[in-house]
């Protein structure tokens, strides 16, 4: 299998859950900023010119909602989701669901407006709002979602390392992430782990 | 169990997913435009404000990704997902997380642009390019990702339930559905099923 990523950006979630995983992988980095994401031979992976991407023995997957639970599904002794429990994989899929179309798209507002609106004006009354939006989030995870230790509870998933990539981006979209108590001390539990530490390792090594 | 809905909303899929699961279950219509998912009776349901919320005996599920999962797993009979193949799975997930993540969000810039942006211009400008953006996430889908004669190929799942949703806005949003000819003939298809007509009545005898 084949990781595409790029350091630092969403696909870091299935970076990390493939490497809890123990599943044996390769990664490749794709440099956004330099378009690679354009090229004919990516968009013949995957037509939507996003990361992630992981190609399998199968074929490909795309977002991370559906790259995260493969993960968890393709090595269940890495107990990486709970797998037997409808009700608790259905909360753990509708964190991750949260993460993916509120967090992630309140963030996009600031560097990807324009995917959504074309005068420069709307671009920046965007990006003005993520702070506030990103902090509003946050918030009700720490107030509503975050059961503790883990993300779930007592049970690490692939779902604290899909929170743990968004954490990452607060500080650079406005907002002091130390102000959500229990939200940071995960990130620090999260950057306490081996495998954490081996793929950020590996995404610095690969360039930003 | 009891489904909180919005006739026509997104919460569609998961009504859809859900009777044709063939598990017992309650619906609430909740009205959107009177702000009854601001009352603080529903924000102790669901603290976004959102639906659909699924109340089951073990607790509240939201996000239609994880509803529409919770449905398939909870009456495996049914049929309504790959659930033994994780390849086939993740597929499911990532078509799902594109409608989600998207084309909702792509919809969404239409008559929720507020969440992102402050400017009546920048409303404005909002709202000019989701036709656009629709109509060119729905070529996609079109071109690389529905299999036909169901999302997935012969086998119906929870994700049929989820496109016929959007193709259902399509028109709203200014694009014709007919261009797309194999999505258009799905949304026929689905038109068929007794489960989608079952839902379509109830939440239209509940009023708009």
């Amino acid at each position: 299998m084949k990781l595409y990523y790029t350091p630092g950006a969403c696909s870091l979630a299935s970076h990390i859950a493939l490497e809890e995983s123990g599943i044996e992988f390769d990664s490749e980095r794709v440099d956004l900023f330099a378009g690679e994401q354009r090229t004919s031979e990516f968009l013949r992976l995957n037509p939507k010119g996003r990361i992630p991407v992981l190609v399998t023995p199968q074929g490909v997957i795309t977002e991370n909602i559906a790259i995260l639970m493969f993960a968890a599904m393709a090595n269940p002794t890495s107990r990486l989701a709970p797998l037997e429990d409808p009700f608790a994989l259905a909360r753990m899929q509708s964190f991750n669901a949260y993460l993916a179309t509120t967090v992630h798209v309140a963030h996009a507002h600031g560097p990807r407006g324009s995917r959504w609106a074309d005068r420069p004006e709307s671009l920046e009354d965007m990006k003005s709002k993520v702070s506030a939006n990103m902090a509003a989030a946050f918030q009700l995870i720490e107030d509503e979602y975050f059961v503790g230790p883990w993300v779930l509870g007592d049970d690490y998933t692939v779902a604290d390392a899909y929170l743990f990539t968004f954490t990452s981006w607060l500080e650079s979209d406005g907002v002091n992430p130390t102000q959500f108590d229990r939200v940071w001390q995960h990130h620090q539990s999260m950057l306490e782990r081996p495998a954490v530490q081996a793929v950020l390792n590996r995404e610095r090594a690969a360039g930003s």
